[in-house]
């Protein structure tokens, strides 16, 4: 089937690559002009047989927003808009209100998968109307791996709960991967274990914490062991601060989600003011030593406690 | 080859079909006389040809150790012992030492894949010296998971790193569990999401947080699409605790793996004596209500904060 | 000075009656008839003179804004508005803007002291203009506690800050009263430890960890050694929700404050489901067992890791 | 009373001190010779009438049983023992059995008060026989702070019931310093607060947050508003990890504990290999831009999400 396509980045780009050689027709819209097939948001609508399924790959928030507002306008009724970025939830309900005022159709899509979905296929999870959904299938069992179509795609429920789902499952992959890179680092602060990467790619098959996000740290270790070439600062994308916020609407304790975005928040600070703090305070009460800012001396090994003196005891 | 194995419960008795399957001799030994191939290890010794190979597969701590000192009085030099079960990496110097005392070799071999393990395969993980490592090795194949040896087994480093990598695989096990029960549960905490089992299977292929946990998890909801039928008390086996006394040790932050395992601990209290606390604390400085103990009144649906009424502030 | 003061519950009421015992005028109103000093806000405005001064002491959200919207209506240019409730920061900026266009000034106040602030005065932390801050002084000295002003009172900064600072305020106490709990739990849990109110009593004085929270849960025990009367669900009233939202704003890793967050989440279900997944998990690949929902079976003493049995190895 | 005390150090010395202004008569050793009394404990003993009180007073682990064993070979029966340092409470019936046998009494005592304690007095748990405390009382009662007895001292338990307690004091410590740190790093995070220290300074009474360390942080921010000159390294001195540990052996959750304890790890490494994971992961998965190793780019502001790109999605 045809399929304009909006956002022609590295996701975008790759899945009009595996829908065309699923046999679909893709128009592809994107502002730069070496990787655009039409020029301008109209022509693509004008390039598309009614109903017209519009997928959109863009940047969530603003970047998305414009996108449908501006779909709304060259449009028509009966036509479909697929928000397949990863824009929070809560976006979905207006931009559905917005198209639905002229007759066009939503439905929101969690995609996962990366840059190696072009090949493996995307998990996929969708929001929305049923018949949105069968109008856009086609271009879903494309998209998805291969295998069962519900083991790579789902109708989550209505508007909203396609990115609801993706976001959820962003959360979880931030405490997975937290929880490996936990086990990472305790393998490596023993001298007992002299083969950390061989263990981790022993536990590729067979074992319980077998999954592909364990094959890619394997992959990782390949080229550099210790991962002495990486700093250890880490970004994050969004969803990982949805989820808590979403937990706290629903009071869902979420300890370890919470734990692995706060890891990363930690990460990218030079210097902690909470453990600055905390730092103050030993100093104040027992006259414990503490470190000046300022280049940082070797502190060397220093897996014990500070040995007490007896006469810094709090 | 042959190989003896004491201890033929879930995971031995299934090692010995895998084993046999496979081709090898297996002389098993367990208490149960509706089990065991030989009445007792001496028995055990004398059926199988020097040097031996016995495989110890029974619970960790005493039970462990009585076996293996049971069969230093009934092995002799140039015998090899492998500990099979989940036993605490700082027993594996003791055994080893008490073992070479007589000439008998000795490997630890963490073992993971659970009752799938028999169809599967397990995950093995090995400490000791290169030349028992060889000796076994035709074991440690059979044993393993199809394919690439080194994707299902590998020879960690001197005795103790195979438990102590199983040790972490454990507790990196307890982080992954946790976090997918954490989205499982929001998932489950809203509306939105209409069919909470349909999006957790459409993540089986192409995504991020694709695993065997979350293939376990999919049909756990086969069956119980709200795990109504379940108790949410959660034991854990001493693995989990291990990994985190150890990185006290080694001052590695664990704070996504010691969130899972404490989560545990608060499943199984009736009553939380630290809540309780928190309660009458805040009963003290605010007036605020507090809930007597006893049978609890229906709470309802509690997803917000309590009002604040203006008169309970702190 | 004369005040105007709405809302005169367990707080208000508390506040007026200080408030009078300094010497100040207050003009009471409250919906309840039994407590109120005048029957409306018109009748509430015309018993003072300007400028005005009027205390807003209602919940916080809707019923706030709808007090501060109705003395919109009331007051005149010159007047001043304080919101002294656990308002949420967010709220000041909308009220204090609604209530310029009419000339009329506002002021937000954190107040901390619960119940007790009526004799021990209350911690204030302002937010708003130099000019409106020294207008509404008096009141400020007569509400907070004896001694230097600047150990009760902080004018904090622009609109919106004295209700920040009293959010995070609030988030610290949260993380306070988790490690009270967490500490009162681990000294009832040893069979060492005979008279755990007294340890927690000899803390009051000295210690590194004495606070008035310390103190009040020495009360506590006073009544009731180990809190055996008191249900173990804990309420929440939003600030720490607001506080974790605020850091996930400011990418501040707060870990401890989540912490004690999620403990009440959690003490308020009566079943978690994210335990009954990780149960079901555990179920799933090694036959763990695992308990049936329903009345609870009297689980007896449980402290240590269930023995393994090597058949239900992971 | 006499009193001989070993270890004047920072504590030690500042005990010494403080008794002798209470009118008790102490002799003092210390290895160096120009704080010490007497130039052996030989002498110390010799210096004082049966039965001898002697105070231990110096670093946990080897000095102090050290010190212990050297004391059971010049006191005599019907002596007492005092063992006043941070010790982990598990030595307490080794060196209470060590004396015993020759007849020597042993009190474990845990004190708190820091550098405060010798002007203040000091928190004071106690383990052992009720006759043993009773002989001592007078030492006590001098080192505690004025007031009640009770809310400075309690006979906690049986010998390491004293230590125990102290475990727990500064368990609870780790979390109170880790709440306020987190607070203090909100407030600084918003440009709302523009005045942070003068928001601390007037929590300082009447407030639900107010204590001894809330005192000592608005001090150590008198001098430095923002903490500039101090590095973000926190060092640990055992008892939290003692306290993790002893919870872990009694199935006690303690989340905000360990997170306390976690902090401070992870503000002593200059990389941490688990975030070099993550990093890692998220390269791997989706191309993510991460950091080489080496110096730090000024990374700048950072407080939201990096803008998704769409290329990037997992």
């Amino acid at each position: 089937m045809q399929l304009g396509l909006i956002g022609l980045g590295k996701m975008g780009g790759n899945m009009r690559d595996r829908l065309r050689a699923a046999g679909h027709e893709v128009v592809g819209f994107d502002p730069r002009p070496e990787v655009t097939d039409v020029d301008s948001l109209a022509s693509l609508a004008a390039a598309l047989s009614a109903p017209r399924v519009v997928w959109v790959m863009v940047p969530s928030g603003d970047p998305t927003r414009g996108v449908v507002q501006a779909l709304s306008e060259v449009l028509a009724p009966g036509d479909l808009v697929i928000d397949g970025g990863n824009s929070r939830y809560t976006d979905d309900a207006p931009n559905a209100a917005l198209l639905d005022a002229k007759g066009i159709g939503y439905l929101d899509c969690g995609v996962s998968g990366g840059i190696w979905g072009k090949d493996n296929g995307y998990g996929l999870m969708a929001g929305g109307d049923a018949a949105h959904v069968e109008l856009a299938m086609p271009i879903f069992d494309a998209l998805r791996p291969e295998g069962p179509r519900e083991e790579g795609f789902a109708h989550a429920g209505p508007v909203g709960a396609g990115h609801f789902s993706k976001m959820v499952h962003n959360g979880i992959e931030y405490g997975l991967m937290q929880a490996y890179a936990e086990g990472f680092e305790l393998l490596s602060a023993t001298d007992l274990v002299t083969d950390v990467p061989a263990v981790l790619q022993a536990w590729s098959r067979g074992t319980v914490v077998r999954s592909w996000l364990l094959d890619l740290l394997v992959l990782a270790l390949k080229d550099d062991a210790k991962l002495a070439k990486l700093d250890d600062y880490v970004d994050d994308s969004g969803e990982g601060r949805w989820t808590i916020e979403e937990a706290i609407t629903h009071a869902v304790p979420l300890p370890v989600i919470s734990a692995a975005l706060f890891a990363r928040f930690a990460s990218r600070q030079d210097s902690s003011p909470a453990m600055r703090a905390v730092a103050a305070l030993r100093q104040q009460f027992g006259g414990h030593a503490v470190r000046a800012a300022g280049p940082a001396g070797a502190p060397g090994e220093h897996a014990g406690p500070s040995s007490g003196t007896g006469s810094t005891q709090s």
